[in-house]
């Protein structure tokens, strides 16, 4: 049995309150926290005591939507509009193989652990081996096979499709830190027969979340309007798939009655702000789905759509947008925003009874975040310091069921100059391919 | 005479056609650029040789509007509207003396030199303290005595502070790094009478820069509409004071005849992209009003209203805000970002002969950034990473005037532990004060 102390912390549990503890400690027996509170740290021969002289202890981050393995597309295509059909969809059927999945998400999962996000939610392709490199790399992930219709790298048909998502599911099954899940790509991609299957599927394997990306582009509204005389959530509605345990990338065009449906089938949402603005999509109207109850977290997307997998970079943005929407300063609060990254993306996932705060018998996943540079000082108000001035590269230690991933900026689960240099091998690919796409 | 190398560089020199020089080289020759290129380096015996191992070499960026000293009020009451009136003010009143502006200054530079900017304006009150602030840090500033009506803490009267402005121009007349400024505080807080008297004097101080805040509030155009009948741009015009020279900041509320007004005039903008979202206030026409000729710069405003000093942290709501504007991704590509963040930011003050590029015979203010985070990793388009991916804790090296400010992430010339601790001792009494007014 192992223990270890933090101590001198400005300890944020991440409970129902978003109480600010100071001069608080965190004790972690095995993988889950033992007990935490203020002042004198109890007494516990041979533990390891870890002085984090002030520095922020709060639970690691819930990036609840990304495709890890786009790291390999960052940067590329920028400012063209109608990037998907352009690039994405080209570049995947040619490039992603398993071995691209393996190296790109390895360059995620090192990323991710850098910026302090201890649980993701992935959808990807070759997902078997999204979920051994996440597993490898100590990290915790909600990993979705995606299905979709338009000729995508791993299956030729939807029955090809559900064989990838059983052998998923068969290979993760009883995991402690990684959940298999099915990501249905889309309405306009799946249609309403697809979605049907899928309901059907996690009808029979309840606690395997379903994820998809809805009511996300303008072309998407217009597909199931002509389609279906419907708008995308009550496509997925009339498909049987509006349920709990579905998770709802983007939601930008969801109107009170859209809203009214999801709160009530206990569907949840992965808001995206960077990726949804960077494309001149919109902002979602986060601030009215909270208020109906439903769960939303604060996702990065993929590296092609988003760029990075910095969840703190979110942070300002996704208050931002809601101020401007607003015409106010006072939507969104940072303390919400924070709450939203921690116990609130947990609740998309399904994982709030074992993560997303920092209380006994949870899981040890939490991070350390430095005080110390000029940028964040003084600190008056802990939550705004973290939403306006923290940045990535704050992150200093970082847990995952009680074991240390990063330890001052060093990560111990993978080889960093490898996987650098592994990716950097499949770039030269990409470029290629790129101005070959671009040659017409 | 010294010589300064660096090879091997992604060498950005910001140049009229934004080149990318791949394997670049930059030869620094006491405080100014002698040369640059690609390939073999020229042979310079007793010349410092840095290799850059593909870091990124460019010219260090412009902030055109600040108020360093706010420091000390960054995170004080976020959330709330109207904090201007409610706290701004008030402690402003009971707070700022010249050893708080000095105190809050240095910990702005200290700031602004770890994220890679060179030249700074300023607008903010004892602004001689400021400018030699700036000048012991090395640093490039336009500093900007404030004038208002609202009894700030420095003059009670107009004629004091045309003394305050006077002593500051007297103080840094041929200085190299600091350029004196007159600022009148905005057209709500200044009206046209002083208005006037600052156009009268800006015209016997040729080459002095002119900062005001500019069409940024609903209830400044309120203000300019009840007393004036005027728009804000039209009411600074009837002044006489839409000039060369005019530095504009905010611009949020500015008309296609106002565009045209202050393109015609010479005028330029200082654009606070992320201050401006926050406060829920808008987004202003950048787009418009480069398309008219107006240069605009990146600016990150004052901490209280900004958070951070962090112009990198700028670049991506910059772009993504106008897309959103848009409604494409096409609006403001990467590229264009980073030429506001340097030779645009430069013409904005009136520097451009000078700083903004680097070109031989130009000043040698430069920095590098690293490319070796995960986090940005594949680099295809280097604009877009540092547009979308890079942060300020990937700056390395400073340059200002050809002395190295900051190196391998330590600053040179400041104390840094003596900057955090004595802006520590302010802070408490910060506290103190809002605890105050919070309780009525």
């Amino acid at each position: 049995m192992s223990t270890t102390l933090l101590v001198n912390a400005t300890l944020l549990p991440c409970d129902d309150a978003m109480s600010v503890v100071e001069g608080g400690w965190v004790e972690v027996r095995d993988d889950v926290v033992q007990g935490l509170g203020a002042g004198p740290p109890p007494d516990r021969p041979g533990a390891a005591v870890m002085d984090v002289g002030g520095d922020i202890v709060m639970p690691g981050m819930v990036n609840p939507h990304c495709h890890m393995a786009m790291t390999l597309f960052r940067g590329l295509g920028e400012d063209v509009d109608d990037r998907l059909f352009r690039y994405v969809l080209p570049l995947e059927r040619r490039l992603v193989t398993p071995e691209m999945v393996r190296v790109g998400t390895r360059l995620a999962v090192l990323e991710l652990i850098e910026g302090g996000v201890t649980t993701v939610a992935d959808m990807y392709y070759f997902e078997t081996e999204v979920g051994r490199v996440v597993d490898e790399a100590g990290l915790r992930g909600v990993v979705g096979q995606t299905l979709a219709d338009f000729d995508p790298p791993d299956h030729r048909t939807m029955d090809e499709g559900f064989a990838l998502v059983e052998a998923l599911a068969a290979e993760f099954a009883g995991h402690p830190r990684v959940t298999a899940s099915i990501a249905p790509h889309a309405p306009y991609s799946t249609d309403v027969p697809v979605l049907a299957r899928v309901a059907a599927w996690a009808e029979e394997h309840p606690g395997v979340p379903v994820q998809i990306h809805l009511a996300e582009m303008d072309s998407e509204m217009a597909w199931c309007a002509e389609r279906h005389g419907l708008r995308p959530v009550q496509l997925v509605r009339k498909a049987g798939l509006l349920r709990r345990g579905l998770i709802c990338a983007h939601c930008l065009h969801v109107d009170a009655h859209d809203i009214a449906c999801m709160a009530e089938a206990g569907a949840t949402v992965a808001h995206n702000a960077r990726s949804n603005a960077k494309a001149g999509r919109g902002i979602a109207p986060v601030e009215a789905m909270r208020r109906a109850g439903i769960p939303v977290g604060i996702a990065t997307d993929g590296p092609m759509s988003g760029n990075t997998l910095d969840l703190l970079a979110q942070f300002g943005p996704v208050t931002m947008l809601q101020k401007l929407a607003g015409h106010s300063r006072k939507p969104m609060p940072c303390v919400e925003v924070v709450r939203m990254a921690t116990r609130e993306g947990a609740r998309v996932l399904g994982l709030e009874a074992r993560i997303g705060s920092l209380e006994p018998g949870k899981q040890a996943d939490l991070v350390r975040i430095d005080l110390s540079s000029a940028r964040v000082q003084p600190v008056y108000d802990v939550y705004a310091t973290l939403v306006y001035a923290s940045l990535a590269s704050d992150v200093r230690d970082v847990m995952v069921a009680g074991r240390w991933l990063m330890r001052d900026r060093t990560v111990l689960t993978l080889e960093r100059k490898k996987v650098l240099r592994d990716a950097g091998q499949i770039a030269a690919a990409f470029r290629a391919e790129m101005t070959r796409i671009d040659a017409g």
